[in-house]
Order: structure tokens, then sequence, then C-alpha cells
């Protein structure tokens, strides 16, 4: 891990079924990133394409595909890592996987990651949605080694599930990136708490960002954008109604003091599948 | 699992190394709480004797023994199901297990289980203990199957450790009892912010008994007792200061109704210690 703080950021948004606005919109708020330092910037979820779900199969692209490489164009131009929330992959069937993109500084994709948790949901009249009717879920954890630390690659319903923030953290993880389209309902009362949780039980930090506005099926996203330190202190909390670039500071000392004075990580006992 | 709302109870206190004035105060508050309605009732860890930890070996006993008999009675007396936070249990080579107790509105013991992650922390010259000094940890996670409902039981410390929670909900649980003597300094940062996500990603009810005042190795102990919702909201909070009797409602349809609509738990894809 990189030995010196440095900057981070997650940007916060409101995604259309315009991919070159979009594209426009997330270039803008990375170069301000950028800017302010952030060396790891990372972008929500469905941050390129959101439009009607039952369009989903005709906008997924393979990746390495024209999505794909025009947002690693935004990695390279201003020399970050940029966890590029997520975009629809071509899978077989005619469905699409909803997969996240890890860029290096020099534009190459360093790791990708398929969402494993699909949200199928039934919360309200307004809360009412089956991702599962045009994606197909992956099946893998993803780690990625790189010079600022250890990433921990997520999708925002999976922020539900310790298991997967837990093999990530055995893995080695000291970053955990959430990338979401968290719905106004489930993240007023559930957003932060998890988030926090994920950071104190793991120690990790967290970068959590997360669309606003409209969204899948017309619902609502929460903002709300965080980040989190490996102790649980909310260190960035953006609003819930504009676009914004969220910007903190991870420090590599501070991850390992806490860990020192807390050795919870040593202390886990229950192996897969209980004890 | 019983059908229509019934009361719970959460008991906060500060024991001693008097046992005799221990078990008072725990009879007189699980007296008040049994007046209140409540059917369930959970007092702290070590609430029956709080001491110097060098004495630990003496104190301990074998289980049944004098000290859970006593306990029992609190049960009977008050036709109760009653969750004797944690006693010391003599184990072998001198040392002892951290054990909380269930015991049936019958007064019989309904199930025991040996706290699993031992608190063993040095996170500033106020807060720093070896809890395996003196004891040794279980083994096996403890899920009680009663008229009430399945109850997962966990200790303290085990709060940091979402995989237990896990396997207790994957075995049925609907109730988590989280009986504590959490700091201060980990409980102000922590304390609400697990209970919460362990109700959120597991869809429990969670009664979380917490001692306050001085405990082990002197280290001051939170207090703010909590019972929470399965949606995770804290529908019942003690102060942090003094002796407190924290009744709240356990309500099976609404247990069920989160359950139907944000089905998460039959979302679970990853086993719980990793892939």
């Amino acid at each position: 891990m990189e030995a010196n703080p440095y900057g981070v950021a997650a940007l916060q948004l409101c995604a259309t079924a315009d991919k070159d606005a979009n594209l426009a919109v997330i270039e803008e708020l990375a170069g301000r990133a950028a800017a302010r330092g952030a060396r790891l910037v990372v972008a929500p979820e469905v941050c390129l394409w959101r439009g009607p779900q039952a369009q989903e199969p005709q906008i997924a692209e393979p990746i390495p595909g024209d999505s794909s490489a025009r947002l690693s164009t935004i990695a390279a131009r201003f020399a970050i890592h940029f966890v590029a929330g997520s975009i629809l992959e071509r899978g077989p069937d005619g469905r699409c996987y909803n997969t996240s993109l890890l860029f290096a500084p020099d534009g190459s994709l360093r790791a990708s990651y398929r969402k494993i948790h699909l949200f199928d949901v039934d919360i309200s009249a307004e809360v009412s949605v089956r991702e599962s009717d045009t994606r197909i879920a992956g099946d893998t954890p993803v780690l990625a080694a790189t010079e600022l630390g250890a990433i921990g690659m997520s999708i925002c319903y999976d922020l539900r599930f310790p298991e997967l923030y837990r093999e990530l953290a055995r893995a080695g993880a000291q970053i955990l990136v959430v990338p979401s389209a968290f719905t106004l309902t489930t993240g007023a009362a559930h957003w932060e708490v998890l988030l926090r949780a994920r950071a104190i039980e793991n120690q990790c930090y967290v970068i959590a960002a997360n669309q606003y506005g409209a969204g899948m099926a017309g619902i609502t996203n929460y903002g709300n954008s965080m980040i989190v330190d490996p102790w649980g202190t909310v260190i960035a909390r953006a609003g819930s109604d504009r676009n914004e670039v969220l910007v903190a500071e991870v420090d590599p000392s501070h991850l390992a003091r806490v860990r020192t004075m807390l050795p919870a990580l040593k202390h886990v006992r229950l192996a897969a599948g209980g004890a």
C-alpha cells in the first residue's frame, strides 16, 4: 500500500439515457476531483447510461468495447485510478451483467467485477423492481492490487451482504468501493449504517458514490455519497439533489493504527459456512 | 414463532463484585420488565459478577451450579424467557468460558452459549484488556427455538463478526440477543451502527443489554442499551449512567413484512466465511 496519505473521491451524479451527456458530466467531475488531488476516483453504478430496463439488452456492450474505451480515456486524461461505477456488459441469452471497471492511471483496464447480488424487491408501489429481468449475476469477488492499496469491488445492493466484504477483507482489502444507485427509501433507512458497518467490521476505507434523482423503474435515488474511514467515521458526505465531487484523504498510517489497536480481523474465528 | 406482538426487555445495570447485590438488582429490574408485559428479558454480559480479572478462576462455576440455579429462579418467578447475560463457567486449566444462559419461563435451562470472540485489544491507556488471559473461547453458534421465536445468542465483542449472525440467520434466527459490557470508547463509535447493521442485514429484532459504569480492567462501559427492529429502526434506547428497564414490542407480522418486501435473506449467494 502507498505509505503516505493521498486523496480519493466519490462522484455523485444523475445519469440519463444519453451516453454522451453522461460521459461529459463524469469527465467534468473527474477532472475536478483530480484537480483537488484525488488519485482514486469512484463514479456511481450505471453512470454511463440509465434508461428503460427493456432497452438494456440493446444498450449492453462487450468489454472491452466502445463504452469501456471511452471511460478508460478519463483515467488516462487525469492520470487517476478510476472506478467507472458500472456499465451493462453483454451476456448470454440477450441478458447483461452489471459490471464495474477499474482503470489504472495509464487507462489500462486493471479489474472488472460483475455484481453478484441482484436487486429484486417489492418494497412499495414506488420501489418495485426486478433487476434480474434483464441482468444476470456474477459469482466472483474481485480484489484489485494497486499501488494505492488493495481495492475490494462491489456494487450497490451487494452492500447488504457482509460475507462479500468479509471475503475481500480476508484477501487483504484496504479500500472498499461501493458504486451505487441506492434508492431514497432504503437509502434513508440503511445506507449510512451499512457503509459504516462494512468500514468498522473490515477496518477499511469505504468509498461510496451514489446516484440521485430518477433511476431504474422510476425509483428515486438517495444521493448522500459518502467516504468512511476504517474507524467508521464518515469523513465526507454529499447532499441528495445535485452533482458533487466528494474528496477525502486515505491515510495508510491511520488504517494500520486501527488494525493494531483493535485487531478484530485477527480474531475472526468462524470458517466458510460457519463453525 | 408467536403470531401476535409481545413485549421484550433489555436490562441495563452496573454489576459489581458482589453477587448477592447484583442478583437483587437483576431480580428487581426483571420484575419491572415482567410487570410491563415483557415475555423475553435480556440482562447484560457478566451481570452476576464483575471484579478483578485475576479472581475469575476462583469465581467461575460449573453449569448447572449455584449461580445458574439462582438465575433460573428469576425466570421462574416472573414466568419469562430470560437471557441471563453471561456468567463465568469453569473450564479446563484454571480458565473459564464467558457463557450466556437462556432460561424458559419454568426456570429450566433452554440453551447456553460460550462467547466465541474474545476481547483482546489495546485501544488506549484506558482501554487495554486481554479477555483471553483468563477466559477461553467457545466455538459453537447457538440458536434456541422457543415459542416466542428462534433466538440467536451472542455476547458483546461477537457483534463485530457478521459471519456469526449470518449463520444464526441462515439457521432461522428471528431475534438476536447481544448481552454486553461494551466500552464507552468503542461504544460511542460503533455500538449503534453495528447493532443496526446486524438487524438490517439479517432482518431480525436485536435486543442488546449493556452495562454502564466501571467494568473489566477499569474500563468504563457505554450503557445505551438498545432494541432494534428488523428494518434497522432503534425502537428503544437507554441512557448511559443508570439502571434501566427498556421495553419494546416484537411484532412478528412486521418481521414477516420486511422479509417479504426486501427478500435479502433469499439473495445470499456467498458462503458465510468466503466463497
